[in-house]
């Protein structure tokens, strides 16, 4: 990406575990980034990070810090997302949304390079990054999509701590220690920090991510369920979802059974996801070789494997769909956004 | 059950996770006992165990020792069962195995008491105890078959490495320890400790439990399909399951997705559900409250939860079920179909 237009960018959420993801892609990959803005709370306001060998100050976040600022990928939550973002698109800068606070807006393209990367064009300066579960899900079933379209998918995660963020998994490895000590743990963040109960996560399956809706689907499932259809460009697509956090620091596993609109081929089922953009195919049930989170955790790609057609319904298939959910799931997801921007813009 | 008949006991495969569960069972439970012989593998042999307050010696299991034996509860492998139950059967004991040595053998009955305890009446003197991951499911949803039918079941488990033995559980907490200490672990039992290739079981979760056949599903789940059809003796019940081990060391929770065959209400779901023998309906969204591995962990009952109307099929339901395997999954079934042989012969 050399000898191309340089943007000035701002990260916004800059000391969680998202935005620590977003800064060192952005290092990794060479950014074409002419000034770099790092934004966070007032609490973190003053510290400084490394960025290419120098020292960056971080500032507080606030509607003027976007005065400049030709790109600002956001991840500091819903609330910070909408309190900024419109002053952040008012100054002209196009923001990349981790949060879910824009993604259902009908205004607002929600993008996965791999599946729909042509929306980006259609953004009015927001442009929302979908959920972590929700993104390797639609990433590994698009091929299929193309070639056999879908009717129905069910899917069961397994999601890793590290997707409520730093004090999740700071939260995980105490209780860890505690219970190998022999010790009785008091939870205090998960399964949902703002709200009153607690479980414990440490050797234990809470199956709560995010609120309860009165349908009695989690906010997490909902979308799942929502955003497949609008990413995938297809209401007809009918989703059931149910979200599943386990003692896993990096890396969302996810079973998924999948009906597909035609009758289709194994062998070209297995080409399709082997080649697929973005994926790798894991599968050699032989040598018990099959995607893992501890394997996906640190790559970009998404892991595919367990591939086998249903014994029932022979439009079906069944999956194991893994990937590291602050890589794909969100950092690098909005990164290739942002590279597909400074690309068109080249 | 006193002043009734008592009854020549043998517990084979007693060091196991299993068999410990048995004999404390038949402890708590005060089984009617005139002698019990603990029996297990030659280099357990000598060794004592209490019982009641009393030392008993554990002595190599052997066809000869069947001798005398009326109630014979295997849980010591498949290998062992297929040795030593047709000795034990020939000298007039009843066997209750809980391997799955002849759990599809169309002689043999496969008990879940809650379930079909009629078929006990048919044996011939062998009655299997189903797979832990099976029983939970078919005791939940037999309240519901029995009112609306079930045509369709798609499950992914989450299940807990006691259902892999005790070297399973220690190898968790020794891998789960030497992480949080910053070590490499290098993995000796999981996912089957009888193949070449092991996997990190702390901080992940294995796609496979078992051994694969061809058709790509493993051997754990072709038990859930496969027992599923025989103890609700119906054939035409499709089910799809995906096995999974994660880091849990008690309770399988299973994610369970199933089309009933007439339309439903939800209170009379509910209901259903609440009233179920053994069943302990734990949903209430509001509160947070839904099973937990860790609290279904040494209870006898099956919790059941997350009950919700699928929002595309309107005769689906999804659910989140949860048991503790070593006990409803193994030990406490297979003590249950004992206690009621006694209880017929009283």
């Amino acid at each position: 990406m050399s000898s191309q237009k340089l943007f000035s960018v701002a990260v916004v959420g800059v000391t969680g575990a998202v935005g620590q993801q977003m800064l060192r892609l952005l290092e990794e990959r060479d950014f074409p980034i002419s000034q770099l803005k790092l934004l966070a709370s007032a609490s973190s306001a003053g510290k400084t990070v490394k960025f290419k060998g120098k020292d960056i100050t971080i500032e507080e976040a606030k509607p003027e810090s976007f005065k400049g600022v030709e790109i600002a990928l956001f991840s500091a939550g819903g609330d910070v997302s909408k309190k900024l973002i419109p002053a952040a698109v008012e100054y002209g800068a196009v923001c990349i949304d981790n949060t879910s606070a824009y993604r259902m807006d009908p205004e607002v393209p929600l993008v996965v390079p791999e599946v729909n990367i042509d929306k980006v064009h259609e953004h009015k300066g927001i442009i929302a990054n979908p959920n972590c579960s929700t993104i390797q899900m639609v990433q590994a079933l698009k091929p299929l999509y193309d070639r056999f379209g879908i009717s129905r998918i069910i899917v069961s995660t397994y999601q890793a701590v590290s997707g409520a963020g730093a004090k999740a998994i700071a939260e995980l490895k105490r209780q860890s220690a505690e219970i190998l000590a022999g010790n009785e743990v008091v939870p205090d963040i998960l399964p949902v920090g703002s709200l009153p109960v607690k479980h414990q996560i440490a050797f234990n399956a809470i199956p709560q991510i995010d609120k309860f809706l009165d349908n009695g689907f989690t906010n997490e499932e909902m979308k799942m369920i929502n955003e497949t259809k609008k990413i995938m460009g297809d209401d007809s697509i009918q989703v059931t979802a149910t979200c599943v956090r386990i003692p896993v620091v990096y890396g969302h596993s996810e079973s998924v059974y999948v009906e597909l609109k035609e009758k289709f081929d194994m062998d070209e089922v297995r080409k399709l996801l082997a080649e697929g953009p973005g994926l790798v195919l894991v599968d050699d049930p032989a040598n018990q070789r099959y995607p893992l989170a501890t394997e996906a955790a640190g790559k970009l790609e998404t892991f595919v494997g367990r591939v086998r057609r249903d014994l029932y319904n022979e439009q079906a298939l069944n999956m194991w769909i893994v990937s590291d959910n602050l890589l794909k799931g969100a950092a690098w997801n909005a990164v290739q956004i942002a590279e597909y921007i400074a690309l068109e813009q080249k």
